[in-house]
């Protein structure tokens, strides 16, 4: 290939990221080259910074550079209701519609006995734990529309009856089997609005 | 968007790519926050050094990390040849059939009035110094087909001939593999135009 090694580098390192295959890895490592110094000191701090400045919200256990994150420490939001998801990419989406204004708990996960990931190995204590709040109202269960979406959801139910808080599951206007981060905005409104009590 | 400082900044980083939209650099930053420390931490170095560590040869003005690249310093390469390309990728292009053992010669560019780029903007002159060496014989003019390729290859036949030095210009026509009914009619002139005898 008789390409400089800090070209084929780079190129091995866009490879490692999803949907970049090599054209489009050789295409960005060229593009990089030719970019400012400035901005490629900036892309390159900002990559180690994501790794090292970046942690879990105590509470929420969304990803935060602070040891709370801004949703946890804003007064305005709605302790009554918390909005259960799979991942911090699922809070940004629906913050995105501006129409949910409770907490979030974001699970890292969801319950998947194929590939080995059971209840202990998401967030689920740490949820119940933050129900002992007695000013916790409302469970909303926003994990993902698929089969590991639905059997989390299910199993998270089950543990909140009894504590006789309200438990809701975001309703299926969302396509079945699809991912909750690509749904539009309005998909997304009309199926927190229609969530029933499980 | 409530995301963390590094998030965000990472986002951005990855939208100046080409390509990259907001969706795919959200995805790309999240993957990034998953990845192991060291693949990170490699990625950021592999960036900084394609910086740092990558100039020019002095001979073919090709990339390279050393004064003079890998292809220029292969006693085996046919110093007869030249073939004369605008970047980088076109090289490797080549390379990769396999079937060139000349040297080649980098522009930077084509000449291309409308961006105001002019002769003197991309390496014309080195390629000229280059031909001073009595060894070279011919200069196969590789510049991509279109109208700024085109127009580089014109400017340099007129100004290599008078040397008495060899100069073509790859052939045109359809590509292998492709289909005649989809030919545009300017391919399909310069293939007819171009045919041989069987």
């Amino acid at each position: 290939m008789h390409l400089p090694e800090p070209m084929v580098r780079l190129i091995e390192s866009f490879m490692r990221l999803p949907g970049i295959g090599p054209k489009t890895a050789q295409r960005l490592a060229f593009f990089v080259f030719r970019m400012d110094q400035k901005d490629v000191t900036q892309f390159a701090k900002a990559l180690e910074s994501v790794k090292k400045d970046i942690t879990f919200c105590e509470e929420c256990q969304n990803i935060s550079d602070t040891p709370k994150c801004k949703i946890c420490q804003d007064p305005k939001r709605d302790v009554s209701v918390i909005c259960v998801v799979e991942q911090p990419r699922d809070v940004i989406a629906i913050e995105r519609m501006q129409e949910f204004h409770g907490k979030y708990h974001v699970l890292q996960g969801a319950i998947s006995p194929m590939v080995e990931i059971g209840p202990d190995d998401i967030k689920i204590k740490e949820l119940l734990h933050r129900l002992a709040d007695e000013r916790v109202q409302e469970v909303i269960l926003a994990t993902d529309p698929n089969i590991e979406g639905e059997a989390t959801a299910m199993y998270i139910s089950r543990l909140i009856k009894p504590l006789g808080i309200k438990v809701t599951r975001i309703a299926h206007g969302l396509p079945v089997g699809g991912d909750l981060e690509y749904a539009d905005e309005v998909t997304l409104a009309k199926a927190i609005e229609g969530r029933k009590t499980l």
